[in-house]
């Protein structure tokens, strides 16, 4: 028998990104037994964490085996399909968050008629099974549109921002022949996007993140201001009272995102993520609490921490690949310019595009933090500056 | 090939107790490739560390199999043995700190030597080879007297507080007959203990972090105050500055505390040790850079990062095992009644006596936050509160 302290809750996370890598980091910290159900050893929390499984983080049988000897399943993605998920539910196994939950972070259309539902402020939208569908949205809506796929997106990927008929039927015939359930939704006017985090237990308390600003590109997050410079207090607590509504609603455990859109009118709800989100790494250094371990302690139904920011303001830039794939020498420079800075990278293969890690800065003058994040990332990424 | 990117670091840590296993989270963040040598895989860092390799962390065999792997090799105690590190350095491995500065943590003999070289205030001491080496110190000093193992000691163990003749005849004796070098020191009059850390980079860069008090029982360190309430700023600045002056010297790499106490004169030195250090745990969520992190910047000559204080004042306080060794299900009161308290646990099985983990708050009130931390400690521990 190990000499290990068995009283300690095992956990689970499926997925092996940086999501988990991350959440690894927390769960030494609170000296829970976390393990990890990697696709590769290279996946970036596979490369640190000291318990990983090997297998298919999609399918049954390694997700069922996984499974098996934890208390607790956690989830680093929404790709698990629900037929999975059913069957590990059925065979008691406990996930956080539950099967009913997580249907609406992973199919668009269930989570835009559940918002409907809950009168949450959406866009207008419908489901698209033919270009008809399209043109008489569009007749009340007028173009362009922004055509989603209802499962599988990430990352701006199944997502298509359409001009006119032409370019909206390219779509719509590739998704009939891949066979792709459609939705539809109106191109939202908006100022600025907001994201609101919140952790829920399942004993039903919930902590509210200060609500911050995202900066996309390309359909990609690339920085965080946090919290939201400028934004009223009041249209703060609509978000967070709205974000914390939908968190009981669905009745998710763990951490839950709400992708938001400002607008004059108010806030309009983009996107649901039932897991630490990027949107929420500036709470590493920059909140009492990390969403990382706000994470843990709510899938495992501890008391949550304290979710306040530690500083004015922390800003976060993801650091994406580049043509250089020698990142590391690149932590002189940016290290001696900016001794306050703080770097993460995901132990991830540099590829154009895709994030390896990002930089923290924590100060007074978001603007100021803003350049400098902005700045360390875009050299780490190999851009002249 | 892997697809892991290669051209960052491969670091080695001797040994895998908690500070491996908290330099291991910080690795994680620097994305740089760390790896324990532990002597079981129930040791606090093995539990956790995704690389380690298992063998006798104290013996030139498996030390030295360890080392050829790794760009540089550093500890987390002090007990690698002087033989092998020449061995090491003989071979070409790349020991941070080096062997030259180690000795100067591993035998108080060498260390209060060299002090005085430097005039660094420190006790009157003498080393001892007989009773008379005591009795005739005690005609200049009094009694009691402290008596230490040259080597060996930690957390109180191998010193001795003797208050005449016949106690020290014991303690002689039976080093004289385990064949253990032995020194006499004054007992200091001191008002309180502090803790001076400063990270030296080998291109000589050194970062110094405010001065902690550390507060003491039995000889083991049970809570920090960073910084020490009430310590005027010149007194501070000096023991930040000795520190510098000894880091240098020693030619230190990495980590370097010197423990001290304070007196009406001044400060005068206690202990010294080269790695991370419990005076420092405060660091990881009270710093701007955790002395973790600080450490390997500094072990693989990167730029060091900012010391400076995130809040104005941090506590830490020690969890110690008590006669209950179910400490998780303790969380739940610990947590809801403090949601801004950290907890850390080690992953080791509770044992009376032992270290086990920490908790950290930060705040304006010292005197709150210790009274906190403390009650935390008290409790997870198993005491009535």
């Amino acid at each position: 028998m190990s000499e290990r302290n068995r009283t300690v809750p095992r956990i689970g996370m499926v997925g092996g990104g940086q999501l988990s890598r991350m959440t690894h980091q927390a769960a030494i910290g609170l000296g829970v037994d976390f393990s990890v159900l990697a696709t590769s050893p290279t996946d970036s929390a596979a490369l640190v964490c000291g318990d990983v499984a090997l297998g298919d983080d999609r399918g049954l049988d390694d997700v069922f085996a996984f499974a098996k000897d934890r208390d607790v399943l956690t989830f680093d993605h929404e790709h698990v399909p629900e037929p999975v998920l059913r069957e590990l539910e059925e065979a008691g196994m406990l996930l956080r968050p539950g099967r009913a939950a997580l249907r609406f972070a992973q199919d668009k259309l269930r989570m835009r008629t559940r918002m409907a539902e809950l009168e949450a402020p959406s866009p207008r939208w419908r489901a698209v099974t033919t270009l008809e569908h399209v043109v008489s949205f569009a007749e009340r809506t007028g173009w362009p549109l922004v055509l989603k796929a209802a499962r599988g997106g990430y990352d701006g990927k199944g997502v298509w921002m359409v001009q006119a008929t032409e370019e909206a039927r390219e779509v719509v015939d590739r998704a009939a022949a891949e066979d792709v359930p459609l939705l539809v939704e109106e191109k939202v006017d908006f100022s600025r996007e907001l994201a609101a985090q919140v952790a829920r237990s399942p004993h039903g308390q919930v902590a509210a993140y200060p609500v911050v600003e995202t900066v996309q590109r390309g359909g990609v997050c690339h920085e965080v201001i946090a919290p939201a410079p400028q934004l009223a207090e009041d249209k703060a607590t609509h978000a967070q009272q709205l974000a914390i509504e939908i968190a009981h609603a669905l009745e998710v455990t763990g951490m839950l995102t709400v992708e938001l859109f400002e607008t004059t009118e108010g806030v309009v709800i983009n996107e649901l993520a039932m897991r630490p989100h990027n949107s929420g790494h500036w709470s590493i250094e920059g909140a009492r609490t990390s969403q990382f371990e706000q994470h843990l302690r709510a899938v495992l139904d501890l008391p949550l921490g304290s979710p306040k920011a530690d500083a004015p303001y922390t800003v976060m830039a993801n650091v994406i690949g580049g043509d250089d794939p020698e990142v590391y020498r690149r932590y002189l420079h940016v290290m001696a310019e900016d001794p306050e800075l703080k770097v993460h990278f995901y132990g991830k293969s540099v590829r154009p595009g895709r994030k390896i890690g990002h930089v923290t800065v924590m100060g007074e003058d978001h603007q100021d933090l803003w350049e400098r994040a902005r700045t360390a990332a875009a050299y780490l990424r190999g851009d002249r500056c």
